[in-house]
């Protein structure tokens, strides 16, 4: 049999040879990168543009993913396959048009809200949540007919809800944790998830510290308690890893994601005053060589080769196979 | 005494030279234009582009106001001055930091929202209303401190509320009539109006059909019995005219008022599948030059010359007094 492909459902590095280097060191076969958090549509398009200058100066090691095809491909010919996703729908603007436009770019994951209201939905540092939105509903029912993956990582409950039970197909909460394990305002709670596994969607469980139960102090057995724990409760082949890795960024960009250019003060999001950058990473996962351990701990944790396979990346792939080409 | 000032609160005629002949035959001193629904900021430029034709080709008969002595210069030298607004906070896109440059370029009011949600608010047309969002928030202080109207025309309730309350100044209703007089979903409950009128706002009693009792066939004299069951409940002195002249346009432009960029589908808004354009105005308001035929409708209705006065524009002049310039 040939051997299982590793995905992570999320990274947002300050890319490089050095990363690209990692990934493949630690064997992983495809990521779903963020290509935008608060960029409107023409910057995207330059950072798309970013992407296409790094594909062409490193062919050996990375390539861009359109299907699931493509990461099968690449897993093949030795390189990291590279899908696109934004983290807040300023992308498409107010422009219901763009998004097949950006999925013809390569957009297969958009997030319909990040920590704030935005035309579709509320996210989760809203105080009250009024759910999808009259605009929000027409662009899940067009991202469902292109193949973009409705992905409400940062958005706040009702919100979430009504995405899985308006989407008609299955979408993708790509980098958040259980509330029941660690209750931050990011992680998901247990109505959440579980409406999320009934329609097939997916859960990437994230290593993020401000998701982790102790932070960065977090343990690999505490981390694979909680992911064993989960798939009690959505099933093993509902979750895949969504590492959230934001490797080697400044903490200008972490200020960038949390306050975008919508006040001109300063938001902490899940920082505070005293911690305002990025967090230090656990010890057990400080790059992409370190997908080997997350497999062992899991391994350790008592799941089995298929299901440790299954939430590396088989998972995924299978969720991408269904997820990122036109409406049946 | 020099003679009042005549102001309407909102129009967005296909401008010509002949509306402009047909502000001056009526005696309108300052008319609020709608300069941008959802154009973005760079669209918004260009339409300010051609405002600035058209003051360098008419400079006999319009000029634009920044300020409200503009409109008594305006006045002195015989020439209706031009204030802009948005009906939609599309042209501020994601950035706070527009609303200073936008200030700037002349832009003297902006409306939260326009039917639906935005970033900032809900519209009147969505089924749930959050209210003002953290952005909204943040803006609606910018907005005060340059010295921008704040118009809830066409928000939904908490929403309209909640910025009446939040603004450190008093805002707008640029546009409505009170839904105690005509039940429409952009009409205005009680609470609004005296919310409005307690905290020095201003309402513009708008003259466009589906907004009056009877529609295009409403009468002159019910029309000023609305005007004195509206000065009983909020005041003379906050209530102007806001026309919501929509002279000579395709109806092609109330479709990209009611659709935008938002759907793929039809969205009829205040009309349907089949009265789809714009409704037929009444017949004692055609276009500008009927102005003195509403003052003289007043009068009959009992209204002193002072109240006529006031209503027909000093009540605007004087609020615009307040509200152009930065925060004291």
């Amino acid at each position: 049999m040939a051997a299982p492909h590793v995905i992570d459902g999320l990274q947002y590095a300050n890319w490089s040879e050095k990363v690209f280097r990692q990934m493949r060191a630690g064997g992983v076969d495809a990521v779903h990168v963020t290509i935008a958090y608060h960029e409107m549509f023409r910057e995207t398009v330059l950072n798309i543009e970013a992407w296409n200058r790094r594909f062409e100066r490193f062919p050996d090691l990375i390539c861009q993913a359109f299907t699931a095809d493509d990461i099968r491909a690449a897993k093949a010919a030795g390189r990291t396959a590279i899908a696109f996703g934004a983290q807040t729908p300023a992308p498409i603007e107010d422009d219901i048009g763009l998004v097949e436009i950006l999925h013809r770019l390569g957009l297969r994951f958009m997030q319909l809200t990040y920590n704030n209201q935005s035309l579709l939905a509320t996210g989760c540092y809203e105080d009250r949540d009024a759910g999808l939105t009259r605009m929000g509903c027409e662009v899940v029912a067009e991202m469902n007919r292109v193949g973009m993956v409705v992905d409400m990582s940062h958005s706040a409950e009702r919100s979430t809800l009504e995405a899985i039970e308006h989407s008609r197909r299955p979408i993708a909460i790509t980098h958040a944790n259980p509330a029941r394990w660690h209750p931050a305002r990011r992680n998901k709670s247990d109505t959440v998830l579980r409406a999320l596994a009934e329609t097939g969607g997916m859960l990437g469980v994230s290593l993020y510290p401000h998701h982790l139960r102790g932070g960065s102090r977090c343990t690999l057995d505490d981390f694979c308690a909680m992911v064993a724990d989960t798939a009690d409760l959505m099933g093993v082949a509902r979750i895949g890893i969504g590492s959230d890795l934001c490797q080697d960024q400044p903490d200008s960009v972490v200020e960038w994601m949390r306050v975008g250019r919508w006040t001109k003060k300063i938001d902490y999001g899940e920082g505070s005053a005293d911690a305002p950058g990025f967090p230090t990473m656990p010890d057990f996962f400080a790059d992409n060589r370190d997908f080997p351990r997350l497999a062992a701990g899991l391994h350790a944790k008592g799941f089995s080769d298929a299901e440790v396979a299954a939430i590396m990346g088989e998972n995924w792939l299978r969720f991408f196979d269904d997820s990122f080409g036109p409406a049946a």
